[in-house]
């Protein structure tokens, strides 16, 4: 097990461990409050990469190396508040399936239909939302509950509502770019950007850099690191999204193309296809009836009009920026080291 | 116009100009995100009776009488999250209007209708969902914001946190006991508890009250007048929610029988009647096809039954008690004659 695997552990163990708590503590209040906190347990637990945490922890290492413990029960703020925005997610895109197993409604659904609800799916929406705005309501309590200063506590609470609302922005901007019929290249890197640079990145580095106390000229190094290497992320994730296998990515490579997710590869396609090209990518964005014969047609799309060779490159340049920044930059070893592998996992990615 | 007509207008203003900036804010985000702030506000600034902020306000001067103008402006923290859950609630009751208006996504509906969307049902729900998502990421901005002790903030947003994640409790509990066919008072009594005495009152006291620096010993004196305050209001509530007339109220007085709301009414009724007007009662509540002759059936058997006088003799005595209990604390006059007098009215109330 390398250094991030055992850190992940850890992470998981701090989850659990807040969790078991607000389970104790709901379950004074009733049973059906503690079932609500043990179902979030069971869906906060299931297999990710807990990246989120790990770049709180990592924004924290580039400055301070002591009270390790702390820092990872305080990083946990920024997964309580990722499953909160998927259960969310899964009801507003009517999901069942989430990491392998039944998303948050569904598993309420099958909850109600066992204790012999008549009609369980708007109370399963219903309990479904609840619990996630529970979760909102709980997910800076670990930073709260840190040993930090407390003007550092504060001012990492402000980043954290700051990267919470902004996520909001994007995905408000994100559902309606879905039904845009002429998208461009400024609304993609702004969903980029915001939904995930901001979220998954910028966002938790930044609080753990501010409560191991970094001063401004160091959260703005960050923020030139995290900003390239989201988007880069997204970009790369985005390709494999149509071009990798679908064990690899976990969900059918239809799926994006069937939802109408505008991609750069979208937005390449688009600005050098010819009409013919243009008419069939057009005709198979955001059409649930397609198959394999049209990811198929959208690959060759993307091939021929230079949509992926550019979207790769793209993707490598952030990536290489991101790589620059920080390996010039004045941070202590543990934390810029994970910094500059991630960079390089990014530069290097294998499609 | 007396004291409090004057407070409840300082605090419009202070949550108008908390989203004036917050929609500069998403104005530099992108159009969309702006819109949705600005629609946010109008929800907000619709006639209500502010009573969280004024609980907040009020339970600070219990103790402190300097910073008006800071504390008005943190209190309305408590007004955000209560947008916030009615946005959401509007939507798991998929009720049309809210304070005379269009509910938030029956607004967004009309919006999406306008600029051509097809479907506009689903999106205008889902920007419905991020609204209310977006208004909780900012609601504990106000308390950041201040410049009361770091601690003291500290310690009032995980009030604020946990007075939140009660009331999301206290809603799941409520939307199963619609369906429960034998309800018991400690069900309902968790309810109020939960949905009206902590959230509207306990927990915006303890906020006010821990920013000037109270001391457990009187928050604790602070709880024992909000628990029997608000469950008395809530007793009162659904009485009037039945007996009272439309324009007093404010919504049909058949929603409650719709809905199948459980009170202490039913509770009692359900206690005392004979076979016959358990029977009747049970046809009625739930029942959405119902109207004028079976709210007048149901008053009667609440009547009859003795349910009316036991539980305006509840309310009334669980109203003395919060009297009894503040008029005897050792606080400032401000905060404590705007207590006494929230009590009194309770007390003393016209049905």
């Amino acid at each position: 097990m390398d250094a991030t695997e055992t850190m992940m552990k850890r992470i998981d163990t701090a989850i659990a461990s807040f969790l078991d708590k607000k389970i104790a503590e709901a379950g004074q209040v009733s049973p059906e409050s503690q079932r609500l906190i043990e179902n979030v347990k069971e869906f906060s637990l299931r297999k990710g990469k807990r990246i989120r945490p790990l770049m709180v922890v990592n924004g924290y290492k580039c400055f301070k190396e002591d009270y390790e413990q702390d820092i990872i029960d305080a990083s946990i703020c920024t997964e309580l508040l990722h499953n909160y925005l998927l259960i969310h997610d899964d009801i507003m895109d009517e999901s069942n399936l989430r990491r392998g197993l039944p998303t948050f409604h569904k598993v309420y659904e099958e909850i109600y239909t066992q204790i012999g609800i008549e009609k369980p799916e708007p109370y399963a929406i219903n309990s479904s939302i609840l619990a996630g705005d529970v979760l909102a309501a709980l997910s800076s309590q670990p930073i709260i509950d840190s040993p930090f200063p407390d003007n550092n506590k504060l001012n990492a609470i402000s980043v954290f509502n700051r990267t919470n609302s902004l996520t909001g922005y994007g995905q408000e901007i994100d559902i309606l770019l879905e039904l845009k019929k002429d998208p461009v290249m400024d609304d993609v890197t702004l969903v980029h950007t915001l939904k995930t640079a901001n979220y998954t990145i910028k966002g938790p580095l930044h609080i753990g850099a501010i409560l191991a106390g970094a001063n401004d000229q160091q959260l703005k190094v960050l923020g030139d690191y995290a900003i390239p290497a989201g988007r880069a992320f997204q970009i790369q994730d985005d390709i494999l999204g149509v071009f990798g296998s679908e064990e690899k990515i976990g969900k059918p490579r239809d799926s994006d193309l069937k939802e109408g997710k505008k991609t750069t590869l979208v937005i390449y396609a688009l600005e050098n296809g010819n009409e013919q090209q243009k008419k069939v990518l057009q005709s198979i964005l955001g059409n649930t009836a397609i198959g394999e014969a049209e990811v198929e047609q959208a690959q060759k799309i993307f091939e021929e009009t230079g949509a992926l060779d550019r979207s790769k490159k793209l993707a490598h340049d952030l990536a290489q920026q991101a790589f620059n920044t920080v390996s010039n930059a004045d941070f202590l070893p543990k934390g810029k080291n994970f910094l500059i592998e991630q960079a390089d996992k990014l530069v290097n990615r294998d499609y």
